[in-house]
């Protein structure tokens, strides 16, 4: 079965090191949302489309698994998919690995809720079910 | 019982804000560690006496769930304890209110190794133990 | 004659810190920032009521000398005054010691152009003028 | 006459806006450094190489001119030379166009002086003047 999912490749900046010489776990966050943008992006439905039309997708929740530090220059390999899809929540699952061994690095998953521009909560529209589907 | 808890008092800086006019979710993880900084602090052993000992607290996982968002200035209120004490692994357990009228804005619990400078595991430093419990 | 200044007294996450074990110097941007949030704070005329009134301070301009390396958990006491108040613009300068020993840690400057919410450029109000003469 | 420079292409994240909408002046130091990381690296001498080599370029200065706003994911368009080089400095210089329109971004320098890993001021390194000039 076909799954969808989205690949992107990325180098650690040295800015996103810490004094213990390795990426700080707080990068991964960011870098899960850039895997979830160009996973959209992929299906042909960039993130900021959807606020064009008035939605935002909230995070309602993030949790990250370290296995392996990632240091200053790494080139990282993230894949996104959606793990969860129902009317009121989406969640995304990440695996990030180093490209030049494959090792795993961490992995991860965000939920989301949708809301309109003064942060009311509303239902996951139908164009982005269909669409993560 | 007594609980050995900090709390850590800090408002929202405006680089912390994204284009939703929230603060950005990954923000909330670096606010975590500040928080178990302060905590380590208030024990009597600040975490930078840590490392000097040889010993770093590498992050192994994250969770945050969040409940409400936070805006620009305002000022937030960050409970620390430790949830979790084993001989290699180490679970702090947080809460951020808003200052202004005690709204919960999120939870979170963050799990950490004991490592030396090479960052190879070893058991949680019996002081860091004692001092933890 | 008096000059109008605020201090802003925080200490160095570490988050904020890279490889080199210092604190990396991105983050003196973002605390130049604090800094002149706790300025017009100070004169009773928080950044964001100049929001409310539609009103945005863009930066136009940044300089930072790095005189000496931070560290994690330094507390640094930061002095920002106004250093040009034009029709069209507004600069901030700052400097950064660290509080232990009072040596300067950096010097900075920011300038700033007023605009509406579309981002177009506007005289600085009086108001504001005013406030920061 | 060739002048060595080089381009790095990137898009703005999204956890790099403000509440503005715009990305975050601070994000700008980022990227600046990105494009030296990558014009050494174009150069054949990744800059972890320097560091593996115990020599740090450790940033004195930095200035960056904001000419017009970036947004989420607009991409960007990095350029990076030598400005300056001398026995104990160097100075590169940026500018920053968005990828769509070719319009100027920003534009930017960074000052750096070499030291060793104990942060004591050294010449900068023959190997490094050759490859820079």
């Amino acid at each position: 079965m076909f799954v969808k999912q989205s690949q992107t490749r990325f180098k650690v900046r040295y800015a996103e090191t810490d004094a213990m010489g390795i990426a700080h776990h707080s990068n991964y966050v960011i870098w899960l949302e850039m895997g979830r943008v160009d996973f959209m992006t992929s299906l042909g439905l960039p993130y900021r489309e959807v606020e064009k039309r008035g939605v935002l997708l909230v995070v309602s929740g993030v949790a990250v698994k370290y296995r392996r530090p990632a240091f200053f220059d790494d080139e990282l390999l993230l894949t996104t998919r959606v793990g969860l899809l129902k009317s009121r929540l989406i969640r995304f699952e990440y695996a990030i690995e180093r490209a030049s061994d494959q090792s795993l690095i961490a992995e991860g998953s965000t939920e989301h809720i949708a809301t309109d521009f003064e942060k009311r909560a509303i239902p996951v529209p139908q164009y982005l079910r269909d669409l993560l589907e």
